[in-house]
């Protein structure tokens, strides 16, 4: 096996994410020495019995000590009072990163409070599942996902370059791009959606008792795959359309431009523009398919997946 | 094995549901000889060489000979003028049933035609795939999957069992419920969440190239569950929004009022009540595993739907 990536890994936060990089570090060979923290007793007790990492603590002194990679797992409305709180401890030369949903509000929240801005990387592992807590984790998660590094103007070489070793250990595929760009496009390609999932579940929910039982049984028709999207974490989704408020208003009022004109073609009777614009729509599901994002097979490449 | 339930089954239109239907009623012995329909010479053609019927053509009269039961698989918009076109061929005390997602409008086209309304009993199998096209069916997609029946009021009590007895052959369970009823549930369960999901590829679609590359590349990231469902039958769902078009109006009006609600919210910052609707969503998706109609685990369950 390869050296490990860095010597002593801290992981500041041990759910869905925080548990699976522990893991997966621990898999790959991509640390030495691994540490987990979390602010709940019950979270910490339970990495202890999973046995996940070398130490789990809620003490921040101990998990930070002698930690030359330090990632911070937590929901992103979390991020400024962990980076104020982890900044006496951290060791010089230190890397810092997180993996929020989220670059521009957490760059915001965090960097004020960091010994060394240059060592900052913020990061973003495009993978997760709908469940939640430090069992829901698995060493595969990010096998094959993407993962976006936004790292500032000033940003340390090393620092990037150390990181995207992580990762792609990890069997991620790293990009950078910056800041905002990030926030844009992944309110579109993530908050958009998930908040219109959660919005068509939440509709159904406003039924009678009858019509939601009914909903429910006939959920395989299309309803279900929403539910599975608005099943995801409900802080670490408010943390989402809280910190990337511009950039999700903006999508959401182009989505609902667009609906209006869908809605108007249907009240119209308007066959002809109704059809154009589905077969539109396949064609994009054929570019997903083609670039290997997904697959044509009927369990949608999950299987492959891991776990 | 037991007794076929028809003697003679005749399938008019050869697509995703009704290649599916061949192969299963020969699979699970539900009809003694099968015989289907097409106005395609090219999907007469692809049958014949599947070889999932005794008889594959493109004549009406040839279909319907001797058959005691019919059942329309072709998109919603075209079952009126099939039912004008097969009404002189059928066999006196043919059972004729269809496929439809939409039932007003189907009842409103078919009725009319056939020389036995009584034994007219519609049906919707909720069953299917992304995929169209008789290379896309296969024996199980009815497993364990819902099939809504809406007899007229008048309908012929044999006729009723007997397509009963016909779908639970086919490894569907068996529903019966009112037209109107039908068609306002499926407007939410499965018509507005395919509005949905078309309305966001498409706005996707309307970014640059750029952008629009990206949003492929990140699309695991929530937009791609989207995009399957996107990518259904375009002229299959350009029928079933002109044909159901005042509940899906009406099932939209309700949705964007719910939207509107959230935008509020998020443009407020209020992340109390963002938080409050998040979790009552996670409660619907818990109750839909809990009645079988999805698994908890990664795959969803499809692994599980045979193929």
């Amino acid at each position: 096996m390869a050296d490990a990536v860095c010597e002593s890994l801290a992981l500041i936060g041990v759910g869905l994410i925080g548990s699976s990089i522990a893991r997966a570090a621990r898999e790959f060979g991509a640390a030495r020495r691994i540490a987990v923290m979390d602010a709940s007793p019950q979270i910490v007790q339970r990495a202890s019995e999973l046995g996940i990492a070398d130490l789990a603590t809620q003490d921040h002194a101990q998990a930070l000590a002698g930690a030359d990679l330090v990632i911070v797992c937590t929901p992103v409305g979390a991020c400024g009072a962990v980076a104020q709180t982890i900044a006496p401890h951290l060791q010089k030369g230190a890397l810092v990163s997180d993996v929020g949903s989220v670059k521009g509000a957490v760059v915001a929240q965090m960097t004020p409070h960091l010994p060394e801005p240059a060592r900052f990387i913020p990061a973003h592992p495009i993978a997760g599942t709908e469940f939640s807590g430090p069992d829901a984790g698995f060493a595969t998660l990010f096998r094959n996902r993407w993962c976006i590094l936004t790292p500032p103007e000033n940003a340390d070489a090393g620092a990037i370059e150390k990181l995207t070793e992580f990762w792609t250990r990890l069997g991620a595929n790293v990009e950078t791009m910056s800041v905002a760009h990030h926030d844009a496009v992944l309110a579109l390609t993530s908050h958009l959606p998930h908040l219109i999932a959660y919005n068509i579940v939440g509709t159904a929910d406003d039924f009678g008792d009858e019509t939601r039982s009914e909903v429910i049984k006939f959920s395989a028709s299309g309803f279900r795959d929403f539910t599975r999207i608005a099943a995801s974490d409900p802080i670490m989704w408010r943390d989402i359309f809280l910190a990337n408020k511009d950039a999700v208003l903006q999508m959401l009022g182009r989505f609902n431009e667009d609906l209006s004109a869908l809605q108007r073609m249907i009240r119209r009777g308007d066959g002809e523009g109704l059809l154009e614009f589905f077969a539109r729509t396949r064609e994009i599901r054929r570019s997903i398919i083609e670039q290997g994002q997904d697959t044509a097979a009927p369990d949608f490449g999950r299987r492959a997946e891991g776990r």
